[in-house]
């Protein structure tokens, strides 16, 4: 084995994470399917592998960042040699079913984009074969932080998809309350560096309501389920003023209708996930 | 008059405003429809005012923080010499109709619970008559940091109502995300501090893409669309399979989903604006 990684899959994020390997100064070698992707990683002191499976061959850790995971089945050695951190996007079934097929399995879920691969502010989840994980772990540092979620496999994907419908929901938050400040005339520029701001404090309750989420109670001490409906009357209205999308705080303010109903308006925000239990539909 | 403010109004923020205006060495003049609350105020010093009307009367400038605006019109002095800052939640519409009838009207939106009041981390966003607000400007930093969004008096009732939307938000996002996380073992203590480091990033992605809202144009450097409906997927997916509601997950892949078939799958996720400006319903 002449090297220290072997990265599968150079696209967007392969690539970046080969070029952080090749930084930090280890030995990597580097497989694509369209060979050209190659070149500029082999101009930063790359070794190319002819095949795919010459590339499991030459490094006791391969990283693999391809598509999807039946791209990664095509290219996968059954005979993998070494650890298999598995860095493409999946669901925490498609992860666990590769863990029961494969040894020495860690999968992970890259919580940031390219850009910001290499910088140790940004984090990357893994979960899997804790022997296998502890044996990558230095490499991986050259990435991002490495943050352990131990040995179920399907956990750092698990973590990953939850991560991004956060993301998602205070994104389309703030576009929506974007159009709204846009439509009096505001521009996002203005408001945006309030909105971050903001999402201080927002942290902040969103600490204290975990503790209420695993206790299962939800006092609402801060602010009552019964205030947020009223308040949540002025932003469906505003919206519709507008001609604004109303659909996402009708949503919300169904929730909260739902839950004063039940008789639970002197309750706290964190109640609802309570409906969002109940609701499968 | 022998006060440098009036509060009207002591219900949990009000008084929580009469006692920080207090504890800043100001004096403070007090009333609220049902006298007992004034009790606590007056043992830190506050003076009684007999009627609202002498509240009025006793100050160059007067704080009105009560249930909502009805009640606010209810009590108001038509001739008040001073300046009046409301802090009674409303809508814009509101505020306009009741600066458009009171002279020297401040309008204000009080971004944080009563336990944040005091604190020069939190903030209070103004908006309406410029002289008025630089008269009371000194007495309010005993408040919250005041945010000064100038004369259109409607805009920072229109910035609350969108920051809260942002909050319901994220809170709701959050809420799922944690749904998910406890569905298969794990506790909202162990992913939310996850969770809040998380917000960081996705702060830098909403500066990025204020620009990019007020430019109009929306280019998928980060992530593309069609990125984005492949991984909303997953949560789809992990949401159904869990029983959680995937109402706000299929919310956002319908959003992806209608941008991407309309051409838009190589831009990035602020493209979604022009969703919700022309959805209206
Ligand atoms: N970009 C991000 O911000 C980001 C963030 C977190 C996670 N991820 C995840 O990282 C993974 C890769 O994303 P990316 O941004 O690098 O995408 P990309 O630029 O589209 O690259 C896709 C890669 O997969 C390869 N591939 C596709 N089908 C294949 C097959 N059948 N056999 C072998 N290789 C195949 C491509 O090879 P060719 O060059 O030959 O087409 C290319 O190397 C995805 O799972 C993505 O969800 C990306
Ligand atoms: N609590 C928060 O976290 C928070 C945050 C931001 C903004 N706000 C806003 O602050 C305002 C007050 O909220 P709060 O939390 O203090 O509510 P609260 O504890 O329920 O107090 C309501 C106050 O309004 C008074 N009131 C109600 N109807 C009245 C009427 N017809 N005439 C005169 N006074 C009347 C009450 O007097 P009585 O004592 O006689 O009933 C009491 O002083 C609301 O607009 C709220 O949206 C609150």
């Amino acid at each position: 084995m002449h090297s220290d990684v072997a990265v599968l899959g150079l696209g967007q994020m392969g690539s970046a994470l080969a070029a952080a390997f090749l930084r930090a100064g280890h030995r990597v070698t580097v497989w694509n399917r369209s060979e050209a992707k190659t070149a500029p990683l082999v101009a930063q002191g790359a070794r190319r592998a002819a095949s795919a499976l010459e590339a499991q061959r030459s490094a006791p850790v391969v990283v693999a960042c391809v598509l999807d995971y039946p791209a990664l089945t095509e290219i996968l050695d059954p005979e993998l040699p070494g650890v298999l951190v598995n860095l493409t996007s999946g669901s925490p079934e498609q992860a666990r079913e590769m863990a029961a097929r494969t040894p020495r399995y860690v999968d992970g879920g890259i919580m940031t984009t390219p850009p910001g691969i290499g910088d140790e502010r940004s984090m990357i989840l893994y979960s899997g074969d804790q022997d296998a994980f502890a044996e990558a772990r230095n490499l991986l540092f050259a990435l991002a932080e490495p943050v352990n979620l131990g040995a179920e496999p399907g956990r750092a994907a698990l973590y990953d998809t939850a991560l991004l419908g956060i993301m998602w929901a205070t994104l389309t938050g703030w576009l929506h309350a974007s159009a709204l400040v846009t439509a009096d005339g505001s521009t996002a520029a203005h408001f945006t560096p309030l909105a971050t701001r903001w999402l201080g404090p927002v942290a902040g309750f969103v600490t204290t309501y975990a503790e209420q989420v695993d206790a299962g109670s939800y006092p609402g001490t801060d602010a009552t389920l019964d205030v947020h409906l009223a308040t949540l009357d002025h932003l469906v209205h505003a919206s519709e003023v507008r001609k604004i999308d109303p659909t996402l705080p009708r949503l919300f303010h169904e929730y909260a209708r739902q839950a004063v109903e039940a008789g639970h308006g002197g309750d706290g925000w964190a109640r609802i996930i309570e409906l969002l239990r109940a609701k499968a539909v």
